[in-house]
């Protein structure tokens, strides 16, 4: 039987997950595949920690060279994670013409152009199926299910730790900082949750996402990135009454010279289907010309999800080298010389829906006043909602508006927040409602 | 740049989604594979109906032969339907060496051993995405994304038709004739619905999935199929009193030396993400031992998203024909000498939770009576309700079980049928709760 060498390199969580799967479901593997994959070699930093995994003898090595550079091995896993050292054995590894699987997205989202083409130039491929949505098969769907469509949008919750906190806000009533507190006991935020909980995490994947279903560049310094530590329970509440959850989505349109891509907490219908997804899960919605929509959701993190892709993607590549196939389908989803370099449309530019807090003096002019400001920028409102009463005192007004562009938003916001009846910062939260959509372009 | 050419059997709705999407979508398909697809004959018996696609001039022929006998020819998309022609067709194309997609789930569910055999006896692939939950990548993602797991189950909903209509039942509390009626003015069930609301359909797909999942022959006959014509809107209601919603759910599990395969009315807690899967979309949930749970939603039908899942096929396969693959992966997903023939278990051997109602005169000894012999049964009994007072006269009692033997629940339903204080047939309605199952594992 045909027998393929895997070098792994890290042996942190997901590491653990690939070796464990490439030892323990090898028979399974063997089964689907017609071939043996051995786990030849696996380095990483500390040999002495305890290991839940029984590794065959003189796998294990301290010098992750020795693996690049075995010529028996035919993929190298990437499971070290990082933008440095990561990227130097990426690079030396295809340099020595293996194949290379990671689930690194802060380098592909950052690097990935430069570490494809050096791929494309040696003739091996990059997988990596688990570096979005983790166990959700995102990449392939959009390079291979879905490759004749036209692809329109792609939205997703990507980063489970941010589920998870606005979850747990809306479900128990809890303001953000219990809910972080919560999820840092329950293993779902890491000590310093500062990357998931600022949107960078969902940044990354977004990147990669869009690259992928337009076939452009997407300069990840161009992608707007608000996270969910400005989100208070109060909110949460509010959204309910008018048929919303508040999720942090990442939100990608193909708008024909330009994209959309940005992260940042949204609205969305109650029977919306990501607005289901609950707990540490995530979701990505898709949209194409022909599929309509499709919805994948799954664990997006985690020792065994996050592996079992890797190990997808690894079994993938064994079935390239049977057939002696280097590049089966183009890294990045599109044929080289067809990659768009299509801007991502400044956040100042969107057109979207608007739920506006406001903490105004309870007095009869003041709903009048906001509004008027609103409408002298041009945003029309869809409706307008006063909490309770208290003559004289600080009351919230809600506003919800039709679509409206952000730079009026942004304008007309700046004129209200300097009224002496609005008392605190006005929140905004964007909303993202396809019936509304649909209803300004009928 | 290299061409592969593309012959069409069949211009009913799918066979024209496809044709629209090779011809309209050339464009972006070509920027992701590198080849131009070419439509090159289209096979109809009808060439006279009005068509809204612009074919090339000579496309159309009334010949399937023709388009099966052509040389240039490398791919066959057969989109004729049925288990005659459209088999004797495939038969053809495979011994003429070219590549087959198909949606054909009957075909394929009870023929589809013979065909994968023929196919690799000729070295050329079949590929059948579109063939179980349309738009829907279940295929590719059992045979690829998740080989690295071992499948434990695949549920799903895999019928528009029924969850059309027991979503109308739910949400707008009517009887199944009038929400079938409403399917069929709707479009969303055929004038003769039988195929459909009778579960045939979802077994169908059913087989083709548990084969793949489990590397099985699954014996089409062994499937136990009921369907949703008996269900009454208030059992619905009951349902939702104990926190559970009615799907037609196919379920598939690896038990190792045999497998579960079963289609029926099924209560599935509100809170598990099938449940929030509305009117006619289809979604399947799949467990693996790495993946944990991964959910794919979307159409199940309708002409362009099953063209999305043809088209999808026709790229992979021009894939391997760039590279000179021929059979990428085992067509049934496992290697054909690793294949089992695990029998399916008997619908009388499942371990399950059960609803009954039962119609009983309403006397003070009535519920003993019933509970006693469902405990002789050793049918232990979760909860029971009688709904309202009605001295002497009928009144529903409601009985939710642990997890009993289906064997001993029909030999208990038929003695209490025989009670004088039962008045109608019991109604029986399996319930299929994770929660319980573990609880009863713990």
């Amino acid at each position: 039987m045909k027998k393929i060498n895997i070098g792994l390199l890290g042996l942190g969580t997901v590491g653990m997950g690939t070796a464990k799967i490439l030892i323990e479901n090898k028979e399974i593997i063997t089964k689907r595949t017609g071939v043996e994959l051995r786990l030849k070699k696996a380095a990483d930093i500390d040999l002495n920690k305890k290991r839940d995994v029984l590794f065959e003898k003189g796998t294990l090595t301290k010098e992750a060279l020795e693996v690049i550079n075995d010529d028996d091995i035919d993929i190298i896993v990437e499971m070290i994670g990082g933008k440095t050292i990561a990227k130097e054995f990426i690079i030396k590894a295809l340099k020595n013409k293996k194949y290379v699987v990671t689930a690194n997205k802060a380098l592909l989202a950052e690097a990935g152009e430069e570490l494809f083409e050096l791929a494309d130039k040696n003739k091996v491929d990059i997988a990596y199926e688990a570096s979005v949505g983790g166990a959700i098969p995102i990449i392939k769907s959009l390079r291979e299910s879905l490759a004749g469509n036209n692809i329109t949008s792609v939205n997703g919750i990507l980063n489970g730790t941010c589920n998870y906190i606005l979850s747990k806000i809306a479900n128990e009533n809890i303001e953000f900082e219990e809910a972080l507190a919560q999820a840092q006991v329950n293993g779902y935020a890491e000590a310093d949750p500062n990357f998931d909980i600022e949107g960078f995490d969902t940044a990354h994947k977004t990147a990669i996402m869009a690259s992928l279903a337009y076939g452009t560049k997407v300069n990840f310094e161009d992608i707007y990135i608000e996270g969910i530590t400005g989100i208070a329970k109060i909110d949460i509440k509010y959204a309910k009454e008018f048929g919303y959850l508040i999720k942090l989505l990442a939100i990608t349109k193909d708008l024909g010279n330009s994209i959309e891509a940005r992260i940042h907490p949204t609205m969305i219908p109650i029977d919306n289907i990501l607005s289901k997804i609950d707990g540490s899960l995530n979701a990505v919605s898709v949209f194409g010309d022909a599929v309509g929509e499709l919805m994948l959701c799954g664990y997006g993190a985690g020792m065994m999800p996050t592996a079992s892709a890797v190990v997808g993607d690894i079994i993938d590549i064994a079935r390239n080298i049977i057939f002696n196939t280097k590049i089966r389908i183009p890294i990045a989803g599109f044929m080289q010389n067809q990659i768009k370099n299509k801007p991502v449309l400044s956040i100042d530019d969107i057109l979207t829906n608007y739920y506006f807090r406001f903490f105004c003096i309870d007095k009869p002019n003041v709903l009048s006043q906001v509004a008027g400001i609103l409408g002298s920028y041009g945003i029309s409102i869809k409706s307008v909602h006063q909490k309770g009463r208290n003559p004289q005192e600080g009351v919230p007004v809600i506003i919800i508006t039709h679509l409206a562009k952000e730079f009026e938003v942004k304008k007309a916001l700046k004129e209200i927040s300097a009224l002496d009846i609005v008392l605190e910062k006005p929140v905004l939260i964007r909303i993202e409602d396809e019936s509304e959509t649909d209803t300004a372009a009928a």
